[in-house]
């Protein structure tokens, strides 16, 4: 009766192909004005959302975005089976105080950065086996309530160095079903926790870029897939510098990503104009990029195979407090617009 | 080809009923004392294992339970496919530190004090699919660690009101797959968030009782079972006041559960003499009872049919003094040790 769906050490096969029906995104005013900008379905202009602080704006931010996604998809909350997701705050509660009173069962993730991946992953497989028809996968983050948490008050106005990213506020929801029109995930390469022993939280790409290269040449490994078969690679959130190390480590694999690979922090701002040092970050930067962006350009078949990969860094302010360094994880998710 | 393998409208079904092959735990001095001391597999003395922080102790606890559960099963750490886990620490840092070094892909939950069912439930569906050959879960907490973040540094020395639980210091592992020897989880109901306004941090209890008498009521609506149908109920730490509520609840929607049902929060202390006030809290709370003495006595067949509903609550600290209640949120996982 069971079929093992496994490929290779770490990927799994989805032959049912779930479909992404729909997506939701909302992003702050700096990510509107940015290279993708007219792609997002709500912009918060006020960055708050009218909300009285920035933790309560991050999850009306979420609960917008599954509002859009739901709509989307032509769905109401209560088709949803399960909905996942996660978010950078303390304990998750950008998401689950997005997502209460939506009333559907809920499972917590956390992948740090790297949760749109992490949720479109794990909404799959529960699709792909018959254990639910629609899911939900969302996830946020906000500019300013991470610089409060990870790093410094904003208004302290702490001098970021050129390798500090710029935290991407907004929050992006996915729908998926069984059945219907739209892009298809046809495997998933969920990733191993990678230490290269980074303490710098201002240098999150080189913490994360390890993993992020693991992952894909696993992915590569297990599928028989090179980059050429993907029109588009995209990393989560490494950033100029983050990407440059991806790309090196690939190529010591015999990996050559210069063509097709891209990262999200990179598309989501123009670096040149937008005073955002090495690029995009956070959450919603692989969250929107893929959401706003990327998923329109698979529906139109502009993109027909496209390899998405999320990236987190899984410290905390304690732990690098207690010289802990920075853990970085990475999932990637193949999605298809071809029949 | 795809079956739909639900049951009503929050229940999976798994029909390959994927086997617990064995389980880790790790205790604190306290734990130990109490009732069910004697079933844990490594006691920590000193309540940190050697470590310098309470935070690297939780992880260390954390890798330790993982390797007791790994040589319970007589698999290597490679075996196994995924390891899912989350804890109560800012970003899960007890889980990544303490598993990062096992080199095998994770999957992070967040639950907060749900997440040994939580991953307990994942895992099951990952197995039952033929996604995954072997899974483990885990998850841990930390009397220190959590007071020292939830509520109030130890050194302060504030009183506990009656109504306050006793975070548990611990961790523990389940390994979970396909085929094989030992209990079998073969449905489980994870839960939407319950928000009925509760404030207070010291009433953990009636803060989560709302959301698993709702997850109970709504697992015995789509299986048809009701409370007679098992041996044990058991949820998470709901402790004293939660309980009651619990059994309140039930029995307004026509349950009688006072016969069979259970709180982990009160099986792992004794209330009597252990100063813990209305029970155990914490993810270790359920990770040890059920990983320690329950699943002995399922594994001798002394429990027969046991149902593990672990309840968490999903505030951080920032949003309660942002004036925002505590959601709650319950899973369950029906386990049997009949053929």
């Amino acid at each position: 009766m069971r079929q093992s769906l496994r490929m290779g050490e770490q990927t799994i096969v989805c032959p049912n192909r779930p479909v992404i029906l729909g997506t939701g995104t909302v992003a702050g005013k700096k990510e509107s004005e940015g290279p993708i900008g007219s792609f997002f379905d709500v912009i918060a202009e006020d960055n708050v959302l009218g909300k009285e602080t920035w933790e309560k704006a991050e999850s009306e931010f979420a609960r917008r975005a599954a509002e859009e996604a739901f709509a989307a998809s032509g769905l109401k909350p209560e088709q949803i089976n399960y909905l996942f997701g996660g978010d950078l705050l303390n304990q998750c509660t950008g998401t689950s105080y997005g997502i209460r009173d939506f009333n559907i069962p809920f499972m917590g993730l956390y992948g740090a950065c790297s949760t749109m991946a992490l949720g479109l992953s794990v909404a799959a497989v529960y699709i792909d086996g018959g254990y639910a028809d629609y899911c939900a996968a969302v996830t946020s983050s906000h500019f300013c309530s991470a610089e409060k948490q990870f790093r410094f008050p904003l208004e302290y106005g702490g001098q970021r160095p050129p390798s500090a990213q710029w935290t991407v506020t907004g929050s992006a929801c996915a729908v998926l079903g069984a059945s219907g029109d739209g892009p298809r995930i046809d495997c998933v390469t969920n990733g191993k926790i990678v230490d290269m022993g980074i303490v710098d939280a201002n240098n999150m790409g080189a913490a994360m870029a390890p993993a992020a290269a693991d992952t894909l040449i696993q992915h590569f490994a297990d599928t028989g897939r090179d980059p050429s078969y993907y029109d588009l690679i995209v990393s989560g959130d490494l950033g100029l510098v983050g990407k440059n190390t991806v790309i090196d480590l690939a190529k010591k694999s015999g990996y050559e990503l210069s063509t097709c690979y891209e990262d999200c922090g990179l598309i989501i701002f123009d670096r040149d104009s937008q005073d955002v040092h090495a690029g995009g970050s956070g959450c919603a930067c692989c969250g929107l990029t893929f959401c706003g962006y990327i998923y329109q350009k698979l529906k139109q078949k502009e993109l027909r195979r496209v390899l998405v990969m999320a990236t987190g860094a899984l410290q905390s302010t304690l732990a690098v407090q207690q010289g802990e360094s920075m853990p970085g994880i990475a999932h990637a998710v193949s999605i298809t617009s071809e029949d």
